[in-house]
């Protein structure tokens, strides 16, 4: 039987039927007042969830539309852009820049690792002339499973006086980002992520001083134009046809997210990651990152046991108990596995996720090697 | 009572109730073999679509999307663009590549008119040292609701040796267009049309000759990027998240085009406009495109009769009638009200719209001065 499929994946998540339903419903017209309403709504909540006071647009797009919005509304060709890659998320960032004719500079850490603050701030102390104009670096590294101190980063990259582009793809409405408080210059995310909704929509908000950089840029996108958008957000809209189903989805999940509030939102991620963790060690199986500080609290990435390959592991998890989990990314894959419990997940989840895995590894013979409770 | 609101605009348009369903299913993961399956199918179907040999494309975006694609990869600053303008949306192709920093100059034809294919060929005979790369033009022009001869204009385009770049976004799905037989270079077109799924998606077919311009284009787009997207395609696959619920509604719709086949949807939609224009004229109302041969087949621009105002006719036939139309774009708003019949619409649902028409003009208290039938 196959009942329920159960993505623990790091996005597209499980979406609530509240906003599933809403899906359904026949397309309004964009352009129309009853749409208007909404995102007018839609428009402040996404302020008070970015914690900013600055305007967020609302990209028809994958997020990996904003991050290439951010690039090219800001950054003219020539421009030197330092780079934090930590995984393979990150280094998107790069790749765009360089796409862009940039001159492009990356500092590569360890994939399991974090950025080193006083490798930044080494780096940009050398800057003495001021050439490096903008630093792109990512909140929740995905591929890998490790969060930066995005806010000591933010800081560094301020007194510096470069711009900062931060992915907070799989951060926003996960855990906590306080885009102003923090300092951070451009920040963007994707909708089948935190937001709870699938995918489809991508979210930027631009800071005053990023804004003086796009004001100064040669050729920007047209498409993704922050002048345009910026525009739109003032007359309640959207400068080309959205996906108004996407978000009248995506005003039924901010409601949710309002009654459960930031801290309640932010303490059920970290409580979620702290039994993930905690069901994988006490299983015997090791974390691909150890050191709890740096670890994600919306994906775990976990090494298989001795003698069980990550494939078998996926495929019997999804074949017997309709959980899908992801493989890892590029010089990864077959190495880890990663669980996602980002967005529309609970305790149980976790539960039922941990207790799955178990029963995955007892079918595939585990020899117990690597001390799992298959006995 | 408000009951079921009925869109006659020109997109979003209605949305069949199989595909409604599709959307609110929750998502799958856009790496599994199901969806592997899934937009397998989709691409295959798409091409049949387009009538195509060629690879298309599937953008998260909007339709501007699909023409920021073709513009971001194929022009480079500097450029000589030609862009034939009828109207509001075949106008944005100049604006893109403006953006872009192309050398874009512009043929305007009357609002209401189609491109003269004579005017066209007599700037491309003057061109003799080739200095003109694009041809930007639109097949049906929404703003207007006139179509052009696409095929006509195709062949001058190919004569010369330019580019095609055309914005099919109303026109596939609708009206004929073969993009091979006619010789057309880059294909876009947008989901919440001919293809009967709300708005989230667009298209993008590219033939061999902009290929070789996509090679040359120096820092293209990373996002929309055709090599990314081609790789993909031929793995059955997309090279960032997609709208994986749209891309499911729209196997369910792409399999009813099938079951109507081309022949089908074609003279459905010659036969909605034929009994649109009949029922406007006898209502004695003037249609703001007279001639038949280059009036739209999926949407219908109108005059208001004297003495009573578009946003009355709009405003009671939504309030009233639950029926939605729009108003006049640009320059012709307020002067016309445009009535869309374009993607699932059947014959009924233009006499119903019709018939809503007629009594909403009476409500008004129409002085049949226009000869309208109130009396």
């Amino acid at each position: 039987m196959k009942d329920k499929q159960f993505l623990m994946i790091p996005g597209p998540t499980p979406v609530p039927e509240r906003a599933l339903l809403a899906m359904a419903k026949h397309p309004m017209g964009h352009r129309s007042s009853e749409f208007s309403a909404v995102i007018k709504q839609v428009y402040q909540d996404l302020k008070w969830l970015f914690q900013t006071q600055e305007d967020v647009f609302i990209y028809t797009s994958s997020g990996t539309g904003a991050m290439e919005a951010a690039i090219f509304n800001l950054v003219n060709p020539g421009d030197k852009v330092l780079s934090l890659v930590i995984g393979n998320f990150s280094e998107r960032w790069a790749k765009i820049a360089e796409m862009r004719g940039a001159d492009v500079e990356k500092i590569n850490f360890d994939w399991g690792q974090a950025v080193d603050p006083a490798v930044l701030r080494e780096r940009l102390d050398q800057d003495i002339n001021k050439e490096i104009k903008f630093v792109t670096l990512i909140h929740n590294e995905t591929s890998t499973g490790v969060t930066n101190d995005l806010q000591t980063l933010a800081k560094i990259i301020r007194e510096h006086g470069a711009i900062s582009l931060v992915d907070g793809v799989t951060s926003v409405g996960a855990i906590p980002v306080k885009m102003d408080e923090w300092g951070i210059d451009v920040l963007v995310s994707g909708s089948q992520k935190g937001f709870m909704i699938p995918p489809g929509l991508a979210f930027l908000a631009c800071g005053k001083k990023a804004w003086q950089a796009y004001e100064n840029c040669k050729n920007p996108s047209f498409y993704f134009n922050f002048g345009a958008y910026k525009k739109s957000v003032a007359e309640y809209t959207t400068p080309y046809t959205p996906n108004v189903s996407l978000i009248i989805a995506l005003k039924e999940t901010l409601d949710m997210m309002k009654e459960e509030a930031l801290e309640g939102i932010y303490n059920r991620h970290a409580g979620l990651a702290k039994r993930m963790r905690a069901g994988i060690r006490s299983m015997g199986l090791e974390l691909f990152v150890e050191d709890d500080a740096i670890a994600s609290k919306v994906i775990t990435a976990i090494y298989p046991p001795d003698g069980i390959s990550v494939p078998d592991i996926r495929k019997t998890l999804n074949r017997d108990f309709d959980i899908v989990v992801a493989n890892g990314q590029s010089k990864l894959k077959d190495k880890i596995f990663r669980m996602g419990h980002l967005g529309f997940v609970s305790e149980k989840d976790v539960i039922t996720a941990l207790g799955s895995l178990q029963a995955s590894l007892e079918k595939l013979g585990c020899t117990c090697k690597s001390g799992c409770l298959c006995k």
